[in-house]
């Protein structure tokens, strides 16, 4: 069963969204190892910054294959995270990876919830990329030295809190601004759903090193601010902070 | 014959001089990525700033195959080119591309000359890190469309002149400070010469595309600094723009 027109649309909506994500993440990632305490530190976040746009490349090469414009499926989300961005600029180096690790978590476990809905190629591809989870591993590394001084601890976890809402309110915005993106976290299986549970293993299998991404299944607006939520008080206490 | 260990340290000076410099362009061009004038633009910056990062890496991995500290190296030359750029704010995004094309323009030209006194795998490294031409030819495209402005040609030709000027200041300082560097330039040849003729013919067929690569000879300081203003001249004659 091929998808539809309507479907195509919406999963370049989607892959528009991820491109986008991914550049930011660039951009970020860049800014941040302009400012990085160390040199290794400034290889190590240039190198995070590179693989962005690696990972966003191949996403656009996806929605060429579909049939849709890289610029205008990036371009529907000019500016999306510049509300969050000016609402959480960070005074110190940890607040500053911590903003990356819970904005982009929310940001990328939405993306990935969203992606249940899509062809399985498309869906492969986002989950791919969502997953690759260098970065997670620095701010983890990073977080937990800090996280041994209660003090840095209990900021950090106010910190955590604040970006969780900003985050949260990026969402809420995108859910009400297309509904491409909300008919994807809707669709009862993807529309060639038979090579579905395949896929669906090898994601769990693949997933299972890094962030283990949840099932696809109907979404109304308070099981996704829900799913989300878990999601995000998972990734704090594995950095031992509190929620 | 193999090198020996002053040779070796002389060849990670100058490989951490390259990596430093690869370092600096991906800073550049992941800013300049930020405000470039369009999404197109944006990408394809990005995108040079990515592969910045992959010459870097494989750079510092010949400097620790030849038994280097990769940021030992890389911080011999720390803020070599804060001078340069306190010095040469750019004010229009003309002037920022050019900033780019003659100020690295300048620094690749000296490591091209270096590298002639590098055993053979350094050296067919160094030379294809540096003819590496996709920022060269975004930059000169964006100029040339430029350089049709009678006003616009007469500002960044004038432009071009002070930043050649703070370029060669660079050189000038690094002479002095890393002797390293002198003994590379002043080589007569490269240690495993029975090799030279024919990397020395790969390299031109290689750079005949790029930058046409000099045959390295014994480096007066004259002789050096009049080179590298000839290829700059040669570069600002590609603009159409007067040295």
């Amino acid at each position: 069963m091929t998808a539809t027109p309507a479907q195509t649309a919406d999963a370049v909506e989607l892959l528009g969204l991820v491109a986008q994500l991914e550049h930011l993440a660039f951009a970020r990632l860049a800014a941040d190892a302009a400012v990085a305490p160390t040199p290794q530190h400034r290889l190590e976040l240039s190198r995070l910054a590179a693989a962005a746009v690696q990972r966003r490349d191949r996403v656009l090469d996806r929605v060429r294959e579909l049939g849709g414009e890289p610029l205008v499926a990036m371009a529907l989300y000019d500016g999306v995270l510049d509300d969050f961005d000016a609402r959480t600029e960070p005074s110190t180096w940890w607040e500053r990876l911590l903003t990356v690790y819970v904005g982009y978590g929310v940001a990328d476990d939405f993306c990935r919830l969203a992606a249940g809905g899509l062809d399985d190629t498309s869906r492969a591809l986002v989950l791919e990329v969502l997953d690759d989870a260098a970065h997670t591993d620095l701010a983890v590394a990073e977080l937990d030295a800090a996280g041994t001084d209660t003090a840095v601890s209990a900021r950090l976890a106010l910190w955590g809190r604040r970006l969780v809402g900003e985050a949260l309110g990026v969402v809420q915005r995108l859910v009400v601004q297309r509904p491409g993106l909300v008919r994807l976290l809707d669709a009862p299986a993807a529309p060639d759903s038979a090579a579905g549970a395949d896929a669906a293993g090898a994601q769990a299998e693949q997933s299972a090193a890094a962030e283990p991404a949840q099932a696809p299944v109907n979404q109304s607006p308070t099981k996704l601010f829900g799913q989300l939520t878990a999601e995000h008080t998972r990734r704090m206490t594995r950095l031992g902070l509190t929620a």
